[in-house]
């Protein structure tokens, strides 16, 4: 370059999203994110499954979408079909599955498909950031649902959309992630399941039902999905294989209505999610996902136990939680003093990242003193050591927890 | 189901596209889409990529992004770094580099980053149908400038510039596909690049180079990219691996200032785009790009002589086209009378696919009579077949070609 730089800025629409900053890579002790144990990825069988399908179908890829149309590859879509059946009860069909990248792309779709600036919506009041800040973005207004531990309260939903439908408004849809909610890793019991549907068909609002975590269940129980349970197809059914097998693999699923998926096809202008992982992902499955599972869960549910152990020796009775049934994040409860969006600089500082309650929540004062860590990624080692810096910093900005915590033990799981 | 079924059309809001229609297969002589050759698939050498990569990085699959952050996997950009260097004397590394998915989601982030309904960009007279889809969508007015045998003509564009100056709108961007041009299959002249970018800084319009034909030139000469030639980074440059190894991998690139990475970077939400296709990629290609391309370009090169072999034979003087110096389609000029947006659906009912210029141009007339056909998917016997199909379809609909012309032998290439 000799000449001065050519100046972007006055080109730039009005409502960007500030500038991102460069990556400086992960941090020592990583809490954030939902990545997930790199001992656990199957890397043998997706090695096998890679040559396999790739020595039969590779000259497929010379075609947009493997020929197989812009739903995605049929034979992945084939085993979602007998998967959902088998594990969420849901009746579905390959042409009832659209294949997308992440279940982001699942997000943005649905939103995209649904929404104008000014809309309403009903979602979980602790929620998942990534969901939180696409209706943040879009100009969406959020009623936020108190939940416990049984899932989403039925009560503040019906006195939502009775207070709703009072002001005329029509919400465009309730929001929930019911099986292994995210931040609260809680599950929705299967009454409340059937309480919402009846909510959904009295107020004729549709139920955007995000399940990316529900085969991450410590007894591999997972209740009917509400996508399942509904009488009169009011729901739309997203998941992802990312918390399965690996979210660096960009592969989630959406179920809908032809009537919704067809509109979401006509937005979907990517020519098509990518097909190798597509390819490998349906040929490692197919034989393995029903073992490996189980295998990952068990490793996760160590690590939530060693998360938990940490916490209850580092912070005592400082940290609340309840032990998730699944997943791979615990929501914890500091005392009210605690600013967890001032922890987090604090934290970030001496190595240790979290997510700060705020960012999760639509009510920021409830969420305040909590914060969510994630247990999957880091090793039994990182995770005590990580939760003893966080309980360092957290005494020396906000004197909390006290001394005396360190000796304490109490097993709550 | 037992109730009625839920209604979501009162939801959706205004200026949704059409629902797409059911997938129904390829047609028999399909002649459109971006596919390339089966059989010029590196299958073998994918699954040895497939297996080593794996082998070494697989575990990073549990991290999104492979903790290599956020701008996609870092061995991948930095073989296009080395790649873009040698081919298109593009001086830049890799963190000026962004993968994404596909070509079309940088269509979608440049266009997102810099566009807002109401906007005018200058774009290449005849140009991807991708492209004029998307700006169609999003309200933005296009200036076409013709092209000849050696791309954008530099009098219509400086006339074009001129005239909105007078009328005081600022282009957003000039969209140029310089090098083996869609659908015209030119290549822009090094002169003409630099004229261009006298413009562009003349009249602080930026240059939005969509790149992603370049590697398929018979003589393996590409010129320097614009990008390349730039001396004040007003230049965005986008580029593929769908056309060199194969477009089912949804892989394509960004380079581009950090300004503008940066600002694309916060619109790109998908936590990565696939890493395992990103991975295989940079596997393969490291050792093997550089006599992959040539054997390809061999193979496609043959197809493109038999399908202007069977438009003579088939269609005599009444197909005028240029042969194309690279890439995967021809450009074909019928007798004025035929209305290829009515041969289109008279074809497809005959088993042949084609693209109706009118789809390819912001010139409807112009383009009236023009079609493109693609040759790298068909084989060579479908090509002689198909065509032979669409000049009976098109003497059947329109007249021409006549009988005569099946006796006509011409070559030209």
């Amino acid at each position: 370059m000799t000449s001065a730089p050519f100046d972007f800025a006055p080109l730039l629409p009005a409502g960007l999203p500030a500038p991102a900053a460069r990556w400086t890579g992960l941090t020592k002790y990583s809490f954030v994110g939902g990545n997930n144990d790199p001992e656990q990825v199957p890397v043998d069988g997706l090695i096998d499954a890679a040559s396999a399908v790739l020595r039969r179908e590779g000259k497929a890829l010379a075609t947009y979408g493997l020929a197989h149309g812009p739903q995605g590859y049929r034979p992945l879509r084939e085993f979602l079909s007998a998967k959902l059946k088998r594990d969420a009860a849901i009746d579905c069909t390959a042409d009832d599955i659209l294949m997308v990248s992440g279940s982001l792309q699942a997000l943005d779709l649905v939103n995209a498909t649904l929404l104008a600036r000014g809309d309403t919506v009903i979602i979980e009041r602790d929620s998942y950031q990534g969901s939180l800040n696409r209706l943040n973005r879009l100009g969406v207004n959020m009623v936020g649902i108190p939940l416990d531990q049984d899932g989403m309260r039925m009560d503040a939903l019906a006195a939502a959309l009775a207070d709703l439908d009072r002001r005329g408004i029509t919400p465009k849809y309730i929001y929930t992630i019911p099986t292994v909610q995210n931040p609260t890793g809680t599950i929705m019991l299967q009454a409340r399941r059937a309480e919402l549907l009846r909510l959904s068909e009295a107020y004729g609002v549709p139920i955007f039902e995000d399940d990316c975590y529900a085969d991450l269940i410590w007894d591999g129980k997972r209740p009917p999905a509400i996508y399942a349970m509904s009488s009169n197809g009011s729901v739309i059914h997203i998941g992802s294989f990312s918390k399965s097998i690996a979210p660096a693999l960009r592969v989630g699923f959406i179920v809908a209505p032809w009537e919704m998926l067809s509109r979401m096809l006509a937005l979907k202008t990517d020519a098509g999610s990518g097909a190798l992982e597509q390819m490998v992902l349906a040929e490692y499955c197919v034989p393995h996902f029903t073992t490996h599972v189980p295998k990952l869960t068990r490793g996760l549910r160590a690590k939530l136990d060693t998360l938990m152990e940490a916490l209850n020796e580092q912070f005592g009775t400082s940290a609340e939680f309840e032990a998730p049934k699944g997943g791979i994040f615990l929501w914890v409860k500091l005392p009210d003093n605690v600013d967890t969006l001032k922890l987090y600089p604090a934290a970030l500082a001496a190595g240790v990242a979290i997510n700060p309650g705020p960012e999760w929540s639509t009510d920021k004062s409830h969420a305040g003193s909590r914060l969510r860590l994630c247990f999957a990624s880091p090793s039994h080692q990182q995770i005590r050591e990580g939760v003893a810096v966080l309980a360092d910093v957290c005494r020396r900005e906000f004197g909390v927890p006290e001394r005396i915590a360190n000796v304490e033990r109490r097993a709550r799981t």
